[in-house]
């Protein structure tokens, strides 16, 4: 069992740093989220729809982590221009809070109210590192299929809130609203579950809306 | 650097142990196939397809990995008729080799020629651990887009195919199939890549007759 026992302890010191994240976060006055999913769910497409009917409002930076390639970081940069850098995992599966501490200190702090993690894609493992974030918004994408909260719970355990995403393409999949919904409330009770097609910039505005009322409930 | 250490001697370990299965497989005269993909890229769909077109040549047996939950196993059952099991890796990332052994003795091969095995339904961790299978199968959905080879280098590395799925949506969605070939060869210069559409039947035959002369070639 000494896998395990490591394991734990590798845990266990991360919920400590993201103690010291928060402290850093409370202090600057910025909100924090992880935005997590399977790869190519959407993440890089409803964020920018996300920052863009924020940013008038909310100074935003953006932390694109991925294993290998710039693309999202420069598709963001593009697409919204909001500072944003990239951070390489060098194979990793997962963002640590180290990781997530080296990386908002390389984005910079200063003159920022809101920062996007976009995490690596891959629906196990960040689950289980606390990054320091306020919050974690998950997203389910349509074509995965509606039974993903049965198979991979602690993702959906550990949501703050849940955006299926790519509903416009439902009708070609076997993809049930209400099936999903009781799949997440399985796992999760709490979590309020949002319908977007960022693509199309449908529900985009209703999800802009709750992240705006918990970034206003925090951090003014 | 401890935790590098550390991994690289649970990586180890399990190369080990992968050569102990291979002899096992081997002496029965197994073909293992281990297949991999992001979560919801349609491995169930394609591997029902690619056992009823090969179970009347040769005795086939699946294991189904998964975190939780036993849809897979039930809906494989069901369709193919072939003798399945459900694994449940207890919110682990990936199959040890360690798992993949006792997961081939609970399913029994006594009287099996082929054994696949549906890897839990993720792009990264699954690749660093040889199952001990013959063969690497992995899958690229449409939806996911065809720049995955570019952020998950390793999976597409270890593949020994690569099949994509859901060509039949590529119309909808931003996926070019030369992009994608060229973003494979990046990663795998010798890995076929094969389209499909299994929920229409489509290029699971050409697939079934690759998977058939390797197995061939290998076990009679």
């Amino acid at each position: 069992m000494k896998t395990v026992l490591i394991k734990e302890d590798i845990l266990s010191r991360n919920n400590e740093r993201a103690k010291e994240v928060r402290d850093v976060l409370r202090r600057e006055h910025i909100y924090y989220i992880n935005v997590m999913s399977s790869p190519g769910a959407g993440k890089t497409t409803l964020l920018t729809g996300l920052i863009n009917a924020l940013k008038e409002e909310f100074r935003i930076g953006v932390i694109e982590a991925d294993i290998d390639s710039d693309t999202d970081a420069l598709a963001m940069e593009h697409a919204t221009g909001v500072k944003t850098i990239q951070m390489h995992t060098g194979g990793a599966c997962h963002i640590t809070c180290q990781m997530s501490m080296e990386a908002l200190e390389a984005l910079g702090l200063e003159g920022l109210d809101v920062v996007f993690l976009e995490n690596i894609g891959n629906l196990v493992c960040p689950a289980e590192f606390d990054t320091g974030s306020n919050m974690n918004l998950v997203l389910l994408s349509v074509p995965e299929g509606d039974d993903k909260p049965l198979k991979y719970p602690l993702m959906f355990e550990v949501a703050s809130a849940v955006a299926v995403t790519k509903t416009d393409v439902a009708p070609i999949f076997d993809f049930d609203r209400e099936t999903a919904i009781k799949n997440v409330r399985f796992r999760n009770p709490q979590a309020p579950v949002f319908f977007t097609a960022a693509a199309k910039n449908e529900g985009v505005k209703t999800l802009a809306e709750f992240l705006r009322g918990e970034i206003k409930k925090t951090i003014q």
